[in-house]
């Protein structure tokens, strides 16, 4: 029985969407107000998705406890109350879009999690921007 | 790196669910309440999902402010504050359901997005009753 | 021990804004969208406040399945999947603004709610666009 | 024109975590507070998908009505207000994981859905836990 | 500058509404599938508002990490996967309805709070029906 | 007929919560992360509340898209994609916390709204954590 089981977490940070090897203005033509020099920011939403099969003794695909303290110590507490442009190295040298971000929160989960088991991550940037990786 | 991105946006109408083809009380038997002569409506949520390669000057797989530019004018424009039987040419012809609204957003959009982007349309009639298109 | 209960409702229908002591130029000048002559609709969204003493036998203010057998008899039988311009017996004369329709609704729930009970009525024409009576 | 259409529904009801297979202590240290004697309890919400060929005498996939009579029949009536341990046939000899109540949802329900019909159920404990069927 | 700050919160608990001094049969009569024997349980969503003047020196009515500590031991620490009819001594004698579990965590709470400040709770029972104390 | 009635906006900003007549280690132990020096962010939702008498020709008790437009020129222009301690002159002197954001707010929108009509603010810094002013 492979089933999906899903964990929904926050955190609050600040960012700006601007590309170095652009001049100012050819960043604010691209990315507009997302390229405001002194950062925005958001309450992201992250929506990890684990999928495998069931334990029978325990009626788990995995401990949903043990997966919110992964998500606590590896994301929660590498990018709440931080800037993504300057406070998380796994950011260095990728513009902080959602794209980016995801994707790196994936590839940090996906360390700590059983590889038998398929992982996704979807965040949202605002309750009308969000993106999943992988597709 | 593929990846999805989505964007919400919400429009209100009205409708009946009538097939023109039968009596009115068959309609009514059939379509209950739905049938009703006068109208009655709803706020659409719409969930748009294109799913592509990052670009890696950007961080994006497309511009999300280009894309809720497109369904502002091809989508909000056509439908908002419009009654679905009367107003929308391109819905002339189909029975108003959700499934069919659903499909003629997918069918506008699809011409208007990159085809190497893959699309899908999520639209919610109420909270608790939506379609998506492709399945 | 005074204490306020609320219940949760909805229903579907269609409407349009328009005076018709006016023209239809001066209607659209005002009201905009909301004219469009086929209508347009919502889900609206009831939030129904009731306040008064805890009765210590049952632990309730008021028995909410009660409550929520009034609001659907005399609401959403009345509203759901109906146009508000054109279907409903105690809109006539005014025009289908929510701040009426809350009003309207308001009228027609105190006439059935114990009057030691104190009633208020919140109701949501989009997530977005609320109003609530009395102030 | 293959669509997904989606109803929500939802019931509340007691359970607890816990293996009979193993000692009381044993199933703290797996199930932590979950295992309670007494019992704690949520309100499930469920979000079941039905994937086929539109009608197009109807425009729809499925009459939405019958099938939010199914779930109220099938599944409202056995589950909410329920103690998932001790009243549940269905679920006897299961522990009431969200995995192992999601998939007992999507085994009663396959029962009454037209082969044709792709189903899939999504089950939400908390707005937070959620699991899906099949993955 | 008087305002007011909230705190959300939320616990997860298994309860029946049941009146000792009554017959099994009058309990079923006036509380329905709410008496069942064997429990059921919700998903309770708090929340917590407190009124002050503002400190200049640090721009907060009350330290709002402070107030989600205090609820956090005196709220979830005591109801949390617990049942509010045999697990919480100061629900005792207290027929676990909203009303009256809204009523006990106001008691509870206002002993916590500086008595300057004004404090009122909202308590969730599910989406639909929530209650507010004091009215 | 007094009535209320409410507009939802939102934007999304960056800030510190940091006192500059403390020392840095002071505003550590005071406001923890929320001092954190690199700022963060969040998607701030603000629910305007205007009371006062329905127009009887016009079924409103102000054109909500008189109010909504007044909230884009004179809120989310001044604090979309913005930094609250670095770019909105009303704040200067104020340390951003929620009360305060929420206060400047309120004495910004004040002066554009017809004096006979009652105004307040609440502001959601989070989901869990909003402010509202006047209490």
């Amino acid at each position: 029985m492979r089933i999906s089981v899903f964990r929904r977490a926050h955190f609050n940070a600040a960012h700006r969407i601007y590309n170095p090897k652009w001049s100012d203005e050819e960043n604010r033509r691209v990315f507009g107000p997302c390229a405001h020099t002194n950062f925005h920011g958001h309450n992201y939403e992250l929506v990890v998705k684990i999928t495998g099969e069931v334990n029978p003794d325990t009626g788990y695909v995995m401990d949903i406890n043990k997966l919110k303290q992964i998500i606590k110590t590896e994301i929660e507490d590498r990018f709440d109350h931080k800037n993504l442009n300057l406070d998380v190295p796994e950011m260095q040298g990728l513009i902080p879009t959602a794209e980016h971000i995801c994707f790196t929160i994936w590839k940090i989960l996906r360390a700590h999690i059983d590889e038998k088991l398929d992982l996704s991550v979807r965040l949202y940037e605002t309750p009308r921007n969000f993106v999943e990786y992988p597709a």
